[in-house]
């Protein structure tokens, strides 16, 4: 079986007007569907980043990807390394991920591209043998992969444009009770058992009443983590957790609440002489292999967030489930807003990565039924986890009316890469920039 | 599929009177073969430790393993570290490998013996797959895989008893003039490229000649080891160290020179402030994945000698390859006693591991034709290299004739666990004993 041609469908999905310290999600947002045709007429299928940047850098590996054995996934991420050994020559200086969206990091473009192009081939594997992918690559450390309730403050609207502009959901929250109906609303619907708030968007204040108000109203059971994306000082970073240590003990964290590894290392210092155990999570001190001894050493991180689209695909993810379980580290699972072969992906991912025991961020209650692209519809969640299927591969297809339907929106579009400073700009102030730390 | 059978086959091979740290080898030695058969016809196999222990502590999963899908592994590797933790309770107060042969520690017992099932498990996935087993794992970094040509100081005799005596290709070696005679004619033979000599036999002053002269007749195109197995103080590690900088440089090592983490952490300090960087390799302080972040943070250990057998087999072998990596720790691999299905098993767990780049240690060179259990006879090797051969699986399969005659002469033999103290005390001093640091 080799890989007989590879074709990349650019799409764009409606999205919420939701808040975060990067500014506020655009009417769309991009993805990337990759198709792996193969010799003997299976296709592999897989989820990314979207938009110009990405779609590129798929477009560089297609000379590499078409004739391939699908199989033959070391060489690949061996080729892979090499161009970023290769090209991290002129990026160096120290570029982190502080003041980048996910899927815009110059430094983690080669792992973002070999994993779409693994998952894709690890579809085609199980299609092949008849397993589902989990079982591919070692087998499922559990059947079921829990997913966390993920809350944004936001504004009125449920994203799309015009006559393609989707129902509101869940409404206005841009106050510490609105947050609460909010989770109310998406714990109803999904039977989600853990809950993260996306802060750095309000006072710190009202972000500490929001996290009190959901540990009134759900309890000690509802394990709460929050993540303002570095819009923190280490004496805001500091405050925010003493005041939170009891609502984000028995399971919960805080997430990037300081910006650069220095930062995290110095609240993780200054709560642990206070007696506050709250461990610190990140996805911006750490995105890479490379951090994680440095972020162990020097303490700034003890949960790292993993995500097979820009770690390197799932066996990469089980990789980095190894690491962190032999540094005596925690992994949970982040997320960007994406369709049902994602879903699908992470969990797979996390099926098959023994220490990967948080619930896992999705964004997936923020997209609709009429931007799904697999066949079927969207994926069901049972008790707020997703059921590995008895199906081949990844275990789902394509619809294809929709992927056009995505296409054409993905076409129409002004714009080809996410820019949540430009949406603050147009929607809320005009002078407003992201300002690390803000508080 | 499923497994519908476990077959356990002791066997003894005959081995000849090599000497080490630990004492000298008995005239046999143990092996387990492990067959696997699936419900539907295909056999898996492995190659594992011999003797009652690891005999007993295979019988100790039967029940797991009959009955379970071979795809399955993530969850027989999540009960054996179960059962590690359970058992671990009894032998805590850090028992270390130092004072035990390779294949008798108890804090291994459950790695070596989830490695030896997911060995055979791998065989049947590759064999049901059409696939040889390296390529089922993620695809192989590499197509050959580069071995040592491993000397060992030795009384005369070929190995096995009576009329089983083996012919003595090698005849005695028992200074620094003759070591290189055996090395000549392992080279010649085998075409290996890089050497090993296993030290710790005789006073180091002999041993440090014996390399010297290794690197006056091979040059320095041949990188040298050395590995008394922890014989030394740190003083004599440190004079080694210091008589050698020039030998062991150009890709080779100082392997357990002295015993124990800090032991090896001292001898590292003490060569680098000399200007020395010749890197301490270890099989004895480094057993486990546990043990890795400490010799990185301790810098005792820079190159880990990992090996499928007891590091928990071929999937745990690429974590150990990818955790080296990232902590920019090297990788080498580490050989006891074995027949052709192990070094097909090292082959393939060497070709899967990009960061594995030293040549691997075997004594494939220590047994003969007439002890093999491979059908077709001895595994060749191309100049130095073993190929991933273009079969399924680990690409051999059992003679079951040569089986059965390694069963029976395991059936007649007195002992049943290696012991190397005791065949000193019968062939070379009644009163010897493994004294650590003997020098």
């Amino acid at each position: 079986m080799k890989i007989a041609e590879m074709r990349l469908h650019p799409i764009a999905v409606a999205d919420a007007p939701l808040r975060s310290s990067y500014g506020r999600h655009a009417p769309y947002a991009l993805r990337t569907i990759v198709e792996l045709r193969s010799t003997d007429g299976l296709t592999g299928i897989a989820e990314t980043y979207g938009g110009d940047g990405p779609l590129a850098a798929l477009e560089g590996v297609r000379s590499r990807v078409e004739g391939m054995d699908p199989f033959q996934l070391s060489r690949l991420w061996m080729q892979s390394e090499e161009d970023a050994r290769r090209e991290q020559a002129d990026i160096a200086g120290g570029r982190s991920q502080t003041y980048l969206v996910p899927g815009e990091n110059p430094l983690d473009k080669h792992t973002r591209t070999y994993g779409a192009i693994e998952v894709a081939c690890l579809d085609l594997i199980g299609k092949a043998l008849g397993k589902p992918l989990c079982d591919v690559v070692g087998g499922r450390a559990r059947n079921e992969v829990a997913f966390s309730c993920y809350l944004f403050y936001k504004h009125a609207g449920g994203g799309g444009l015009g006559a393609d502009e989707r129902e509101d959901e869940y409404g206005e929250a841009l106050d510490a009770v609105s947050i609460v109906a909010q989770a109310r609303q998406m714990v109803a619907r999904y039977g989600f058992k853990e809950i993260k708030l996306k802060g750095g968007v309000l006072d710190p204040d009202i972000e500490i009443d929001s996290i009190r108000n959901l540990r009134a109203e759900f309890g000690p059971a509802y394990p709460l983590r929050i993540d303002p994306n570095c819009a923190w000082s280490v004496d805001t970073s500091v405050h925010v957790g003493r005041s939170l240590k009891e609502e984000l003990s028995d399971g919960g964290y805080l997430e990037d609440p300081a910006a650069g590894m220095d930062g995290m290392a110095e609240v993780r210092r200054r709560l642990l002489a206070e007696g506050n155990q709250t461990p610190l999570a990140s996805n911006v001190a750490v995105t890479c292999f490379a951090h994680v001894p440095e972020a162990w050493r020097t303490d700034a991180v003890q949960i790292v967030l993993s995500d097979p689209h820009y770690w390197g695909g799932i066996r990469n993810l089980q990789r980095l489930s190894h690491l962190c379980d032999t540094l005596g580290m925690g992994l949970s699972m982040h997320s960007n807003n994406h369709l049902g072969v994602s879903l699908m992906t992470m969990a797979h991912a996390a099926a098959s990565a023994p220490g990967l025991t948080y619930a896992c961020d999705t964004h997936y209650p923020w997209q609709t039924e009429q931007d799904e692209v697999v066949a079927g519809g969207r994926i069901a969640f049972h008790q707020g986890a997703v059921r590995i299927p008895d199906k081949p591969g990844l275990g789902v297809d394509l619809d294809f009316d929709q992927l056009q339907k995505l296409k054409r929106l993905y076409e129409g579009l002004p714009f080809r890469k996410r820019d949540d400073e430009a949406e603050m700009r147009k929607h809320v102030d005009p002078n407003w920039r992201r300002i690390l730390p803000r508080w």
